[in-house]
């Protein structure tokens, strides 16, 4: 499949999905141009089921080759096993980055050249492409992340490519706030004026290295791959060992547009490692890399960010996401959906609830009183009926990402009184997959023993019931979470106004999302693009919201060349 | 003086103002809304010329009281010297940063709760009182940093107000391209759709440090000054023991418009400190410090971005900046324009060319061939010429700020041929000012002894004159300088179209702003608020432009809280 098209045709194509962006994040309403419905892409055709599926497969077993792209070093590398247990086999080629990071600085003059319109056009193509292959992308996302089908094709896909064209927007309006070119004239009383004749030109800043994650490669990917792309840096792409396929594919589709559009591909370059490289920890280093986009662990965010001072690195690190509970006018609906949320990829996201704050001494609801147990308890109720149901569970729960998250969930009753035990789940399709329930501990937040438990982030289905004093010990503890260990997502219940100002106040003070009162088909741990804000950047969770001015600003400089008009 | 105006009324007052300036950051073209020339303040008026006189003769020999800023710990400094030898006499409060910073911190939630167009409206009346007192902070300045009268009064006054202006309006802008509150509406097919209200607020990052610089202290300091105030942080002003006085009647009178105009006046505090004190350092590191805006040496500058990584480190450090001298159709303008240029204020500016590069075989000039030598001593003699006059030399010289100045101006001699050697000006106003005009040494390019010379950073009144071996040779010269040293200014002078693109690649490539064949009342080391660049924020001598969007975007975080509608 080629376009065709010539990059004035490019913009053309893509103008209106432009500008219908560029309104909806100025107007923060709904929008999406990504169908989330699986059977929204049609039956029989190129962008069906049945296609996703068999160009999945046929990827299986095989050398994912990249054959144009400079500086393989002749070794392949084979890391990722699925969470579900099948059998993977694609290997990728291994690249030596003194050939790679020169050829990619060369493809940099031309793409500058460009302009931010062609490149929003072609930052869109390939938008386009990925999205036409939604379902190829939802195997290669749920058979590394364990995500369960329909959230692979959803988290995956639409909701990654519209975060994707967000950033796309947002790049490209920053670019253009400053004309190409302008006629300055200085007025010099009696005397003529001082004429100057000026051109401003978006340059990128250099090579734009990104980190990918293991659970959400493409949702946590395409913000920085797209901002950086469609501000005119080139764009190495380090996939997690365990998630390659995803951004391999991307990458593949993203070297195949650039090429047809006219553009060097080596603008798009992947760098697989092999098995216990650390070749991020040397890429970062690198001075041809001036920026770095990285989802993961604290311990290396804050490396790169004390390391990699030659660039600019964007961090989403872990996190301690609280949600206050202090009182509901909809207790049934409160407690389903925090159970959705508890649930929802057994808790392996960054934006999971890990602990609800219960005040002792119980909560005002619409079904009455209840006490601290009570409430528990009834999550413990909701979360089991929710999941009771084994085809709902694994479509629900989607399989453990990796051991370490298997044995937090094993070694949880060591931590507390269990107020629901985890269970195994059969997965009939994957007999190998790791599917388990979420457990849920009971604390006492003023135990010094249980206070190290809740305030460190605890990555799986593992939450813990703190009891707390009262809503204001609740959120004097929200205050110290978020500023010390930081948060993706705050959540809270409450009927009382006095209690919303000061959870309120405490999410402004210290820079965390919040939401209020969630009991319908919203979600504390879901974003929408173009009008929610993921991470607030202003907390140690993460040193960048997705997407924002910030998010994108630093990645070009403006050059300007002024001469006497 | 006060304003008696609501903030309703401020807003009214200075919207007229914002909108233009916001429309000039758009167009890039000239404006500015504060006069330049000193006579249009009035004569005999609170604006006039006597009266700023007044004003600065009554600050001298006394002690600069903030009485109302706590934390003052009894202890009074006074570090300033004037280089035109003027006593000063002046000291301020010292204060204790533990009882100043937290009350700088809750100083914010009711500033934040301003919103951003209070914000602005603050901030343009802070500098609406600066701009009435500019005959005031022109003596501040022109007796702190040694530039010569007019230079004070245009760049410390209008100019500098003319920068933070632009940080306002920039900063505005940002903080309001997402709206108030949204309604959220997703479809659902048949079933109702999911509909969530939602709230954006602009959030301040925490406590902004502003470390001063002694050579442009207005100039320099305030756009990070607005930038950060405008975004809800509040500004701790640590000036340069050398340039106390600008800034502090700055945070007089900033905390005097913000309490009048019903904010905490801690939003604004000064921290002056003792002779080597090192107090940037010791405050650069607090938690509570967020932001940090820093001027001057690349020494401090690097230890900052790689040591207070709990803060937004914004750096101008310092640079080579190079001329490229390939061919000219107006030789005298040239000459003239160069000579300017390396004269104003000494020479000591970040935007002062510092290398001339000429090729050893001459260039082509409207006025025939001129070997190498004969550039290099007709520019000398246009020097000469221009300071040949001792009031005239004088006005464009100003003092040498400090005796590191003076020792590289008397160590020039050493370092090559001297093509034009400095002479000592006397000052009839001020006999004990150390006034010297500028030295051109002449260097081969090839020879490594010079190449040390060259590429390092001579801050003052001394410029080499290198012999390169062509154009070609120039250009790659260029490229490894500000590749390796920064540059806040490339000039170029040439009629070859061929050598325009060579130098202009360079400069986008290496991202460095350009100004070519400047040869009459415009200078190289000269930028216009609202419309041009300083610096490119790319390169190392600079890690942020004044002013983009990059500059004001990271200072503030977004908000967001949602719950059903």
């Amino acid at each position: 499949m080629t376009t065709g098209l010539s990059t004035a045709q490019l913009i053309e194509k893509h103008r209106p999905a432009r500008d219908r962006a560029l309104e909806a994040i100025r107007s923060r309403e709904f929008w999406s141009p990504h169908p989330e419905h699986p059977k929204a892409y049609g039956e029989g055709g190129s962008l069906s089921a049945e296609a996703g599926q068999a160009a999945f497969d046929a990827l299986r077993g095989t050398r994912f080759a990249l054959d144009d792209q400079p500086g393989a070093d002749g070794e392949w590398t084979a890391t990722e096993s699925s969470p579900y247990g099948l059998e993977l086999g694609i290997s990728y080629p291994h690249m030596d980055a003194d050939v790679l990071l020169p050829a990619m600085r060369a493809a940099m003059p031309a793409w500058r050249a460009a302009g931010p319109e062609v490149r929003a056009a072609v930052c869109l193509e390939i938008l386009s492409r990925i999205s036409a292959r939604t379902h190829e992308f939802a195997h290669a996302v749920m058979h590394t992340s364990g995500q369960a089908f329909m959230m692979a094709f959803q988290a995956g896909g639409p909701h990654a490519q519209d975060r994707g064209m967000e950033a796309v927007v947002y790049a490209y309006e920053e670019q253009t706030r400053t004309p190409e070119s302008a006629s300055w004239s200085k007025p010099q009383g009696k005397r003529d004026p001082l004429d100057l004749s000026k051109r401003f030109t978006a340059v990128g800043r250099g090579v734009s290295l990104l980190v990918g994650c293991n659970t959400f490669p493409t949702w946590n990917g395409y913000p920085g791959f797209f901002a950086s792309l469609a501000t005119g840096n080139p764009v190495l792409v380090k996939p997690h060992p365990r998630a390659v396929l995803p951004l391999a594919l991307t990458v593949r589709i993203a070297r195949e547009v650039l090429a047809e559009s006219g553009f060097d591909p080596n603008l798009v370059a992947l760098a697989a490692e092999r098995e216990g490289e650390g070749l991020a920890k040397e890429l970062a280093l690198r001075p041809e890399v001036r920026i770095i986009d990285y989802t993961g662990s604290t311990a290396f965010g804050d490396w790169l960010e004390a390391n990699a001072l030659q660039a600019r690195v964007f961090t989403e690190k872990a996190g301690v996401n609280t949600v206050v509970i202090d009182s509901t006018d909809d207790y049934k609906g409160m407690l389903a959906n925090l159970a959705f949320s508890l649930s929802l990829y057994s808790g392996q996201m960054c934006t999971t609830p890990q602990n609800l704050l219960i005040p002792r001494g119980g909560i005002s609801t619409d079904a009455g009183e209840k006490s601290y147990d009570e409430v528990v308890a009834d999550l413990a109720t909701a979360v089991s009926k929710l999941l009771g149901d084994d085809a709902r569970a694994n479509a629900l729960l989607g399989a453990i990402v990796n051991p370490q998250v298997r044995e937090r969930i094993e070694s949880a009753p060591s931590l507390g009184e269990v107020a629901l035990p985890s269970r195994a789940v059969e997965h009939p399709d994957f007999p190998d997959a790791t599917v388990r329930t979420p457990v849920i501990v009971k604390l006492e937040s003023a135990k010094p023993d249980a206070e190290a438990v809740y305030l460190s982030e605890c990555f799986g289905p593992v939450s813990f019931a703190v009891a707390v004093d009262s809503t204001a010990d609740a959120v004097s503890l929200l205050r110290g979470t978020i500023r010390d260990k930081g948060a993706m997502t705050v959540g809270a219940y409450t009927t009382s106004p006095d209690a919303e100002r000061l959870i309120e106040d405490a999410c402004l003070d210290e820079c965390a999302q919040l939401s209020l009162n969630l009991t319908g088909g919203v979600y504390v741990n879901q974003t929408a693009a173009f009008s929610d804000f993921h991470g607030s950047g202003g907390n140690p969770a993460a040193n960048a919201a997705l997407c924002d001015g910030a998010f994108v600003s630093d990645r070009f400089r403006t050059v300007e060349v002024r001469r006497p008009a």
